[in-house]
């Protein structure tokens, strides 16, 4: 790198803290010290190292960067447009309801692979990208950019551990260590070591920088990929970098500058910034695209009606299966694969399979970050676990993601194990998840056909399996409907709608068959899209029982399918009664559970008898 | 120590293994080798170490224990029963549903402090124990047991880094590296170096033992507390350890012995095997417990209708108030202390506050562990990111913990800085917590009461803050019992029951003023309590409504506001129209985004002329 070249990177480095202050400002909020810190590694990446498209920022042989500090996207979106992707006056409309330069960044920009801003979540993506790289023998690299606040977050070191344990060459954290958080300073201050020290601990190789040392930010940049461990950048920085008056100093934490502050910064940075404009960018390589095509369809299936089959073993089966025909199917599990089947997917086909070990959060950001490249990952662990990542599954929603959760293990029918292992409040979780569907099979035909669709439709999904084998209730060729529901017990006269689904569908089948001998007859409907839920289907079966509809559940009573009937159904007419579990389980036979309970065939008579 | 002692101790742990094996065996699941790894650990720590009242399991003086491998619990209970506490033949109802030795341990047990067996949550509630006994001058130490399988868990990495922030050398952490996890080997197996390395690089002092031999375990213990650092002690075992055909052998996780397999595997161990019975425990000190005694009232409020205050900073004004009458109050936030306003605790009570830095799994879990040493700790972030804690949150329903949670910065009405800091999701998952308390103010004085109530009430609540100021609209004398409602607006003639909480709470008072000049009544209900929901109170205000409700939530429009309402009065015909965020929000001004996404005056209004 010749020295014209520096100076023209300290330049660009000033024009993107230019930009940062005079949007943030325009804005009337944002983090402008935030991004002045780390806005000379922003410019030895995006015009000095990074190769890429810039007028293309999808390409697939692109490296990618991950801004995981996604506080400072106003400098993400500078260098965005300093690059030549869009005009540099669009950075005026920094958070405007008219702009898709939000506040953080969200894949509504083309250049943004997932949403950051929730911090910590990052590193775990870029596992996954850099993975899906290495799957696809592909040779980008890809960039994690971190704040040292950040890295408190026990998801860090999730995604560190697994990337030192995977080798993963081919990924870069970079921290910018600006010493100031937001609400004091951070534990370690400048006393970068203890970064040193940690990544290194969890497999990673390291170097130390002056993070405003462009030379020596190109230098370490330059030996990526010299060994086969994962590469961290420590950077040591100033937030406010740069400008005088808010270089390392207190209280400036996610304020904008008013017009005055402004324009003395602005004047300060001026006499050296320098544009973008025509800087050559390197060129990524030009390896082919993976062949990551949707199959028209899938190998059949052949159950007998009767069979007892775990839904949880379903899932195993099908994976495989669907797996057969779509290479873009990829599985991840945490330590849990014996347990959710999704072993029969790793023996099957270890190179597309990821062991996450015992680390939820990185278990679905690692998924994410698959989905970004194309991929279709099923993440699979007990339900229950899945709520040590619901910030990740959150954000995967503001992602856009596609990304698709198998939890096993519901309700009080895992029995012994007790609630700690039981989920009991997946459903409130997933449905609450912007733009999610979540769905729920009662046998293997239901569980085969419903991982048909999330397959080979895009978007979050969950899909929830139980432990006990039940009985395939189902033709091979029943039809599945994200949004349906099917009417499995009707006839003339019922008095009441029983809504079940898992377990609790073969409950309610019981329970119809004990008090049809009563004289008593109940309409039962498998709710086995709980979001959206079948409401069309559920109306008419009420509208046919007085509006009476009874949901029996293996969930709490809050947030579950009885609510997403009552919330859907009530403005409606339809009288909805709840069974769920209303009180915190024990260890015990799942047959006693779902009886203590009162959500077994026997509390379903209860009520049903109660109501006519 | 002397030598007889080594041995007795060595039969101990014999002991403890047969009680593992046949207990797990008589309930048919469970996890014998799990407890044989660590049963030389337990035996040391249980019987030649802690200090404690074996008859007293809650004494305040009491050195703690924590098995984070909650799945281990039949030798916890083991050790309880042969330290006598109560008879062994207990210990053959392991699992049972008439039984408080369930598959993993809970408080059901008095000396379990917290349920554990979602892993890696231990260590942090570990955190709070030991901050607990620094802050009441007490000397009893806190031991964590962890598996190795566990310590991929990032929250052990949180708890870490913040136990080495505050050196807290009454703190030491066990790891057990018994080499295999559930469903293979672990990622280091023992390649015990690494753990080594990453407790060191977390500030922790660290030994290596072998963790079968007693002498050197002991040895280790006895430099518990002999520099200002936590102490990590790695201790290599083996799965299954003391038993030939178990010992390191795959395949055995979570599985019990036959019968036959168990009486080869006791006839192995019971020639040596000791009943603890007469061994002389060591005597806990005698210091005076602290002063947790709940306050009979709190210091008045003083507020002026019309006063503009957001319900986050009533919330820091409360605490201040409330932790000036009650000494139990302590206070810990996820740096972000000045948007929450628990800085005004901070400031006035630095050392009831622990500053837990961006780690809000580790935040819940240092909070619950103050709650189990007698103080009422209140966890405070953006609600949003409670997300990251859902786990812990979950596993504190079930340690029945006393926990109070209060998240601010909710819903769309936070503005520019976009969705990830949006909560919309958090009434789903805070409804769906075991015995949970959902409050929502409106008002600085309903924020002031609500948390008196926190205070003084034992359990889990979540309290719901909001950022924009809001005008108090409540005399200081107002009551907000659990599970109320009221009525803020009401006429004879209403057409409809508007039931809003927070900020659509103000909404839907200035819907009812745009709807009153068009000569439409409406009554207006503020659901402060939303879990349980004021079901009387909307109920009756419905009955005179032709029971026509609309709800208006920040949140979306699965499992919050709307659906507890629906899902309580649907049954009895109240007909409930949900207005919710329902597409994923973006970056704007606050009033642009309520309007945008119709939960504004303008779409409540709007909402109620399509129904009259």
């Amino acid at each position: 790198m010749i020295e014209t070249d520096i100076d023209l990177l300290k330049g660009i480095a000033n024009q993107l803290r230019i930009h940062s202050i005079s949007s943030t400002t325009a804005a009337g909020s944002g983090h402008p010290t935030s991004c002045c810190s780390m806005a000379d590694l922003m410019a030895a990446l995006f015009f000095g190292h990074m190769r890429y498209d810039a007028k293309n920022p999808k390409y697939h042989n692109n490296d990618r960067f991950v801004l995981s500090k996604g506080h400072a996207a106003p400098i993400l979106y500078a260098a965005w447009a300093e690059a030549g992707l869009f005009p540099v006056e669009e950075l005026q409309k920094l958070r405007r309801i008219d702009s898709d330069l939000e506040g953080h960044p969200t894949p509504r920009l083309p250049f943004a692979d997932v949403a950051t801003g929730s911090l910590g979540q990052g590193l775990g993506v870029g596992v996954g990208i850099a993975l899906a790289g290495r799957l696809d023998k592909l040779d980008y690299n890809t960039y994690v950019l971190l704040g040292d606040g950040e890295i408190a977050e026990g998801a860090v070191w999730e995604a560190a551990s697994l990337a030192g344990i995977y080798k993963l060459k081919n990924l870069i954290a970079i921290v910018d260590a600006n010493r100031l958080g937001q609400s004091q300073a951070t534990a370690f201050g400048h006393e970068t070591t203890v970064y040193v020290n940690r990544f290194k601990a969890f497999g990673w190789r390291v170097e130390e920088v002056d993070g405003h040392d462009i030379e020596e930010i190109l230098e370490v940049l330059s030996g990526v990929g010299i060994n086969d461990q994962p590469l961290a950048i420590i950077a040591k920085t100033y937030k406010g970098g740069g400008v005088s008056f808010l270089q390392d100093k207190d209280g400036w934490h996610g304020k904008p500058l008013n017009k005055e502050e402004a324009a003395k910064a602005i004047a300060e940075l001026q006499p050296t910034a320098k544009s973008a404009s025509g800087v050559a960018i390197p060129t990524p390589s030009a390896l082919p695209a993976p062949a990551n095509a949707t199959p028209s369809s899938y190998p059949p299936i052949n159950y007998k009606l009767g069979d007892l089959i775990a839904t949880r073993e379903a899932y195993g089966t099908a994976l495989v299966r669907i797996g057969e025909a779509d290479q873009r199917i990829v599985a991840m599990d945490g330590d849990t694969k014996n347990s959710t089947y999704a072993e029969k997917f790793f023996k099957k086909f270890p190179e597309r399979f990821t062991e996450c070990f015992i680390a939820e959060q990185n278990l679905v950001a690692v998924a994410v970050g698959f989905g970004t490249r194309g991929k279709v990952p099923f993440a699979s662990t007990f339900a229950t676990f899945f709520t040590r990542a619901f910030d990740h599954i959150r954000v995967a929603g503001i992602s856009m993601a596609n990304l698709k959760l198998v939890g096993s293990h519901v309700g009080v029918s895992i029995g012994e194990d007790g609630p700690s292992q039981m989920a009991l409040e997946d459903l409130a979780m997933m449905r609450a998840v912007a733009g999610s569907v979540v769905l729920y099979p009662s046998d293997a035909v239901s569980a085969e056909k419903l991982l048909e669709v999330m397959a080979s439709t895009r978007g979050i999904f969950f899909l929830r399996t139980s432990r006990p084998k039940t009985p395939v209730i189902y033709g091979n060729d029943e039809k599945f409907p994200i949004g349906g529901a099917n009417v499995v017990r009707q006839n003339a006269g019922d008095k009441v709608t029983v809504v079940g689904a898992g377990v609790t569908l073969h409950e309610a089948i019981k329970a119809a068959d004990a008090l049809a001998k009563e004289g008593i007859g109940i309409t039962v409907v498998d709710a086995y899209s709980i979001k959206p839920i079948g409401k069309d289907v559920i109306k008419a079966a009420a509208a046919k029982t007085n509006n009476l509809v009874v949901t029996v559940e293996e969930h709490y009573a809050d947030g579950g399918l009885g609510d997403a009937v009552a919330g859907e159904l009530s403005s409606e007419g339809v009288k909805v009664h709840k069974l769920a579990v209303r009180e915190l389980p024990r260890s015990g036979k799942a047959e006693e559970l779902l009886a203590k309970f009162g959500i077994d065939a026997a509390a379903i008579a209860k009520k049903v008898k109660s109501l006519v």
